[in-house]
């Protein structure tokens, strides 16, 4: 059994996901043909960089594109799937919280979500990110795991369910994770300190578990049980009352979880 | 005015920060006479590894040492200068939530805080890390500028106070940063999934913030204000109050900073 090659792409979304794919499905020989946003001004200053043609309204979709690739907000792909009318083609989201389920109304379909971060103006190296795979049947499968292995070794065919744990796991690693870093570097800036000082600390921290289990590096004033120092760092966010919440809820459980594993 | 080179070393501690520093000294040329702790076998441990002698009575210490280390717990370190009788040599401590006043008892002393998350087993080049000294005379100063000079090119003489904001600074940055990951592996584990697909996601986190601050490149549910997502991941965590109230704070934080923002 053959397939013709995937080659015209539709893309629906022009926010960083999008931005960051569109460079790679051009880079990887792919023809974008239309940029779909809501603000036609958004659709054009990507579809400019590839020869595409900027589009606001999904009923001016090509409809013999090989696949239409949806990156919107969450709460946009309901709608713009239910504008969508076409019957040849893949169609694929790359939202990590939403299930397969909302393209159902095609006939093949499947998910991609790179699992990153990404902003508009960071390089991204796509051979380091796992892609987070699905599809409605095992010949998309197939289809959706040779594009996706065009992009990065790390390909993983999961369930809907165990995409949105590993969506849930990530904000924690990445999202409250970089909400750490932003309330150091306040705490920094209050002092007239430069956020330079943590750099270091902050890639070791994150080098680290490279190879050690999270769970057997923790370290720190909590991990160690030293109320002394717990109690003199309260007192010094007393006049900061998230930090000070934040502050007290990570010890009491860091603590706690000490415990249990003694 | 010139000075006798520092070169004989008093070890007082045994830990994590105490044994990457050993290592530091001996590689650098110093002599380290003895090592201290209150357990004697894990003076012997460090001990031996340097030629020399393990000692759990700080009566015992030899009084023609150069240089005393502190690198004990905050809460052991007041007893141990209680203890400590030598008339001669500079004494430092390690710790970056102690003044330099607990060291006023010594006519020379300062503090040398290497701001870094030290574990045993895992390879630290102390030439990326920063460290933080202080000295109780511009003399001393000078002396613990040239030593601190010897590890690293990142020295900062910065006073008690300022030195006590890094160290809150680091725990959300580096420790509090460790039990996100920490709640990720356990959602991972919890559903038959390998904490090996979160790590490039960890380091292109922690590798953002080298060039854009962490306020700048904030993503995520709680960032988008995406209250469809949040809400899936809170009744995700219904079953684990203390991951659900983590959650619910930190987006309630993430939200109320960006809108402040705007």
């Amino acid at each position: 059994l053959s397939h013709k090659p995937l080659k015209k792409i539709v893309l629906i979304g022009s926010g960083n996901v999008a931005t960051h794919l569109a460079k790679q499905f051009a880079e990887k020989g792919f023809v974008i043909r239309q940029v779909y946003s809501r603000t036609i001004e958004n659709a054009r200053f990507l579809a400019l960089r590839y020869n595409a043609l900027a589009i606001n309204a999904l009923h001016e979709v090509e409809t013999d594109a090989d696949m239409y690739v949806f990156s919107v907000s969450d709460n946009a792909l309901f709608q713009l799937v239910e504008e969508l009318k076409i019957n040849t083609g893949i169609v694929l989201h790359t939202s990590g919280a939403i299930g397969i389920d909302v393209l159902k109304k095609f006939k093949n379909y499947g998910v991609f979500y790179p699992l990153q971060t990404f902003s508009k103006n960071i390089e991204i190296n796509f051979k380091e990110v796992p892609l987070l795979i699905e599809a409605n049947t095992s010949e998309n499968l197939r289809i959706i795991e040779n594009l996706a292995l065009k992009f990065t070794p790390y390909v993983h065919n999961i369930t809907s369910e165990q995409r949105h744990k590993v969506h849930l796991a990530a904000v924690f690693a990445c999202n409250f994770t970089n909400y750490m870093y932003r309330i150091s570097e306040k705490i920094l800036n209050e002092n007239n300190l430069s956020f330079d000082i943590l750099k270091p600390l902050i890639l070791q921290t994150a080098k680290k578990i490279e190879t050690h289990l999270p769970s057997h590096v923790q370290t720190g004033p909590a991990h160690r049980n030293d109320n002394t120092v717990i109690e003199k760092h309260l007192s010094m966010l007393n006049e900061q009352a998230d930090r000070a919440l934040i502050y007290k809820i990570l010890s009491e459980q860091i603590k706690r979880n000490n415990i249990k594993n003694e």
